[in-house]
């Protein structure tokens, strides 16, 4: 067997990993010598960014630029990975906003910051300092992204290209996460409306645009950019509408998240909506009774899984899942970028979309 | 009288507000074409940043360029007015933290979208959904900032020198925030620990940061960096000095806040260090008694005024501002830079510290 190939899966990864602690290492210093009480920003943030996750959407801005025949190198990385500090600053964002308690299998943020406030016996709400600190945790998080891209040693052509790419897909995202906000708010089931969130809260910015960032980077003729598209947008729905099942379905341990948290929170998922479009009268009182119940039981939780099986949301969920997946692969298999980077995407389709429950 | 010169303060306030206004036309068909729901997104940035608010910092930062020998330019007017964005988050966000009713006069951000929470009768606690706005609206606020630099029309060259600096102020803006949270945490009263809150979340990146960048976008010497800092840091902390005197002190009409806002939030500033550390008995039991008080009336914040007054602290905080502005204006003085600009930074110094009471 050849040795790995230096740009293979895990070790774009660690690369990305590499990069992060630079941008950490960069902001210690400074943050130090303003305050020692700086310290536990950064140490937050390190936990949060260091502990491994799939740096999907590193991955798939540097294969868009690999894709349009741009050359391996450690300024493209450094540049991808600030996707990495965006969806820090999204997640911990997101975590203040649904009230929740844990992240990748480590309390939230915000409840790591009222843990202290706790222990060291400070005046006031524990919990909202805990926020006060979060929403600060995320901008910082928003800022080091930008940081990230433009001292990535990139060619400052090429930076400025990626720049509108970049501008476009982060008004994307907190458009998305606002109406997803909206969506609960309403409580609305309409598996449209649904979908339009999965797609700007999620879709769009894990699979497409990143892509689109790496063809920007490269100066990717537009049929490349288009087959991203054509690959990135159902890939990226089908990336979410797997995660609304892992929500339901996942193993704990694999998801980070306590079993039911979605339903716990009242998501209204594309996966809710299709269970509230077929449900049985008896599968719609489940339903109601049950989703975002704060203190929902294991008993509540194996009976709303049950309705979300038997009403055949979740199988038509699979169904969505598949069929996007194919379209993407077919889109993939007609686009015009070289072999490698057709391999690893092909890969990535799948490790985007795997069932993993 | 000759006409009014085209970069006098008002007329750059007013081509500032131009700027944002066009961000704003370049965001809305985006948002609108993602969901027509998106439209109270800018409603609302719109209504917060078109208010006519000083916009001392963009003044600065434009000051600061036209010093080092800068060219008028709209260019470089919609490259600082990234600094208005900047600010609109970090109030925003602010606002959050602190749970305030009002900004400049109008419902704050979380407030508002509450409200139309309730007047939309939808579910769930319309004070989450407010805060979860305005948490976006802040992050909307971020983003927007840098779009508003990198498509102003400078030259490439030109922001890529500014972007270290801009980089920089960000992450101290936040450091700041968050000693101001932990200050009020602690609930401590040093008047060195609240003067350093002061210069790092207010003072630097009111004054001397924008100088900076203006400094760095015209590729300034070095000597006349150092002599903005010399200015810019004293004034800063006049600046910041003069904001908690108006915060306890000022007309609401003023200030946009209600009377005895700070006072209420228990604001741990340096006019409260001055005055713990000056009071008497009976001045230090009022201080105790009223401050932080979420249900201040208007005799407790008349007992307060009474007590921070006979402290001796107003009187001191007065003579602090003196001192700072006076060590600014010599700075100033001293400093190698155009006549005009000169001038210019020798106003605005008295307007970013006239007692306006």
């Amino acid at each position: 067997m050849p040795p790995a190939s230096p740009v293979d899966r895990a070790d774009l990864r660690a690369r990305v990993t590499k990069a992060i602690d630079a941008i950490l290492a960069r902001q210690r210093p400074r943050l130090d010598a303003i305050s020692d009480e700086l310290g536990a920003l950064c140490d937050a943030l390190a936990d949060f960014q260091l502990d491994g996750g799939k740096r999907l959407r590193p991955a798939f801005a540097y294969w868009g630029w690999r894709g349009a025949g741009g050359e391996d190198s450690d300024e493209v990385v450094a540049a991808v990975a600030c996707l990495e500090w965006l969806q820090a600053c999204a997640l911990i964002h997101d975590d203040v906003m649904d009230g929740s308690d844990t992240r990748r299998g480590a309390p939230a943020m915000h409840r790591r910051f009222a843990a202290l406030h706790r222990t060291e016996g400070w005046r006031g709400d524990p919990e909202g300092f805990g926020q006060s600190a979060a929403i600060l945790l995320g901008d910082l998080a928003l800022i080091w992204a930008d940081e990230s891209y433009h001292t990535s040693g990139m060619p400052a052509e090429a930076l400025r290209r990626g720049q509108p790419v970049y501008d476009e897909m982060r008004t994307e995202i907190m458009a998305g996460q606002y109406l997803d906000v909206l969506e609960q708010a309403r409580g609305g089931s309409s598996t449209e409306r649904s979908m339009r969130v999965a797609r700007y809260k999620s879709a769009k910015y894990t699979i497409e645009r990143p892509l689109h960032l790496g063809a920007a980077l490269a100066d990717a003729p537009r049929a490349l950019v288009d087959s991203y598209t054509a690959y990135g947008l159902p890939l990226g729905e089908a990336f979410q509408l797997r995660d609304d099942m892992l929500g339901v379905f996942g193993n704990p341990s694999h998801t980070g998240k306590p079993a039911g948290d979605d339903l716990r929170e009242g998501k209204r998922t594309v996966l809710i909506a299709l269970t509230v479009e077929r449900a049985s009268p008896g599968q719609a009182a489940v339903v109601r009774r049950h989703l975002g119940d704060p203190y929902l039981s294991a008993e509540g939780i194996s009976a709303l899984q049950e309705a979300i099986e038997s009403s055949g949301a979740r199988a038509r969920s699979e169904q969505m899942i598949s069929e996007r997946t194919e379209q993407a692969l077919a889109a993939l298999a007609a686009a015009d970028l070289t072999a490698e980077a057709r391999q690893v995407l092909d890969d990535l389709a799948n490790a985007a979309t795997a069932r993993r429950l």
